[in-house]
């Protein structure tokens, strides 16, 4: 252990830092929202949503709505409590009365969720329908990643549309932290949404999807320039997929203009910067590959896509 | 906070919502596993598999079969009670008793422990051979999440084969979750596996993998289509890797009919959606690039690939 | 539950595996460090680096010289103990005196901690002018994955180049865990670093990288071969990226002799192995993309990459 004096200089280093560094401190601060119980409140309404699931008690049919109530209540305490902190962020000034504001926000957030779940219903159907790996609809609650990210999406979005500033992103990057896919809470995105594998998706704040869209790993739907950096900050940058879209693993489908038409299938490692028009398949041209035997020159090449269109789509 | 009267306006609206979307719902269900206590599991296997690495206190030789005797009660008495109600899911139905029959997975399921335990060895020696930055076999336990998906892979693989449905996929998803390294319990995976980075990996259900095969960060050993949906469910639909492949960063090898013959490297992005013959090298002939400076047309352009085998392999 | 007889038949099996496979149990060992200590002190570190940040109560003014201390000797108490252990596996053979060298290391890294303040204030500035969707600098302190990868691979790398062996690898795995993004404690970053979404990304052990450098989602920072294994530990395998270096996403640039010059955009998927000369625009010549309607041949067939550029960079 460094003794008493060396420690005081470490002590005395670093406050200074904190005085140089005042952005990297967070002192008296009544904005200051708390990671833990927003985390918390989160699980919260998972336990809310799919009731029974992750309880570590069998959930009784007579005792359900208490379990409900209970729950509500807290969700509603330890959300207001955030909200209303939040609120001080806004990039207009805080509002007059933050707490009675958060109260109005949290109460139209938990009138929603009623259709969260029958979105969230559809959600799983579809990756029922689309995954020929799942076994059972309990499946998927209990162990999909994608599930995971869409529901705290859909939880997330709602708050971002309510004009909550930071708390939907800290839960979108916490959903991003558990299953790799990290979907900015303003994207917009239609019901039967169905994310397979997920691990390195990206779908970027002002993306707008349709119904019954299927996403891949590895898959960007993002911006085409950032060069103009906080400049663009309301601009539309990222692309729309209109209904009856797939896009399978590694795709990139980049810019604000870009609208990819209903049923378009986007193959694998596809770069996509402008418009698809409808019923649609894009794909790259070039999967040319290029064998080669120990000590040989390459004896063989070809084109695999068009094979790859006849079993893929 | 809502008042009374809104609250049951609320608690109402969900109770409603229970009833539509029954399929979130799961209440008086004695088939309900307990995924903490699956996930509890796992851990405790973890420590036993690889004893004293991870326990908080140094393990003495002489009460090491305390320890291990300790941690079987324990994993058997937990394993047993969620092996029973996993049963419940299986598809042809419950089996006549549940109890008896989980108890007779469990023992089979432990007595097994000895021979994962050789093939993690091996997974480990893998490791440490194939990567210039490892550093010692202990950093390899400790710190890499590639022997952490293979260990899981290997304890819910054993799970998968003994019939159990649910609980093998649970656990999958949570190293995948830890990892970002998505194996399928269904996948069978020879020994000397070696999952390096990891984060992105993809192996689908059906797939089959030899002994001493390397795989990097972004691969998927994937389906050629889904479109089948259910009715694929029983079909050999992932592709099969010989001995001694290599699949580099990004590449994708579709398909149940695809097999990589023994000692086959694959580049970096290439996409195989066909067999590969013995002790090829496949790559994406293409990796073609273009050069631009500042407000000049492109002015170079050349193809990487065949230097590229030069270097890489 | 198996009965005592079988379930001594299990332990006596198990017993037999620790003595096969020795390297797989840690047993009387003065070596082994306390994973659970470690994580635990780096969050203690994140604590006291963004304090106030992620504090259950509100820091107050008069109170953060208490507070700063306390947590200094909380986390020098933990080091000391740890980075003691962790230097009995020097590759050399164990220092003398572990603990007094451990004592020597902790106070030098301590004293670095306002210096890596500095360097992460200029992250947090990085990644709020170089992203349009970050709405505050709180924002990404309490919810950019690439800012926790960047803040846990300072401190890592501080210890790495201290000589302390296995604990910073334990530390940047972690964040790799959290984040999907692997960043080896000893590549070399300067200021102003911004990893955006961040999934999937590699950077490797012997890279360096310079100032005001940006780096998307799924870029491998890689070796070229690691065919040689442990015969390669010591060389440098990972690239070199100069000041102001944009790499796009999916980018490859792989090898210890490859130099990206100063001001180089790579774009999106390129595959990169040999140097680039400063202030160039590098990227895949390909990605033409075919179009096919459904029944119909392709029709349609194009170059993006120029329009790409327009648009992109």
């Amino acid at each position: 252990m460094p003794d008493k004096r060396d420690m005081r200089k470490l002590v005395s280093a670093l406050m200074k830092s904190y005085q140089r560094e005042a952005g990297l401190l967070k002192i008296e601060s009544d904005d200051q929202i708390d990671e833990a119980v927003v985390l918390d409140t989160l699980e919260d309404l998972r336990h809310l949503v799919f009731a029974g699931f992750f309880t570590r008690k069998r959930l009784r049919e007579d005792s359900l709505e208490y379990y409900a109530g209970e729950l509500l209540e807290r969700i509603s305490y330890n959300l207001e409590k955030q909200v209303s902190r939040a609120l001080l962020h806004k990039p207009g000034g805080p509002p007059d009365d933050a707490a009675e504001e958060a109260g109005g926000i949290v109460y139209a957030f938990l009138e929603r969720l009623p259709d969260i779940r029958r979105l969230l219903s559809k959600d799983v159907a579809a990756a029922f329908d689309g995954d020929p790996a799942a076994f059972s609809t309990d499946e998927i609650i209990l162990s999909y990643p994608g599930l995971y990210a869409i529901m705290v999406h859909r939880l997330a979005h709602e708050l971002y549309q309510l004009g909550v500033p930071l708390m939907p992103r800290v839960m979108s990057e916490h959903a991003h932290t558990l299953t790799g896919i990290d979907i900015h809470p303003g994207a917009s995105i239609g019901h039967h949404f169905f994310l397979d594998h997920g691990t390195g998706v990206v779908i970027g704040e002002t993306t707008v999807i349709g119904n019954h869209v299927k996403i891949y790993q590895g898959v960007t739907l993002g911006a085409l320039s950032t060069r103009g950096g906080q400049q663009l900050r309301s601009a539309k940058r990222h692309p729309t997929l209109e209904d009856r879209v797939t896009v399978y693993s590694g795709a990139s489908i980049l810019g604000g203009a870009t609208t990819i038409g209903e049923g378009v299938v986007v193959g694998s490692n596809a770069f996509v910067i402008k418009s698809v028009p409808q019923r649609t398949r894009v794909s790259v041209k070039n999967p040319e590959l290029q064998y080669k035997a120990d000590g040989e020159k390459p004896t063989q090449m070809e084109h695999v896509q068009d094979e790859y269109w006849d079993y893929v789509i």
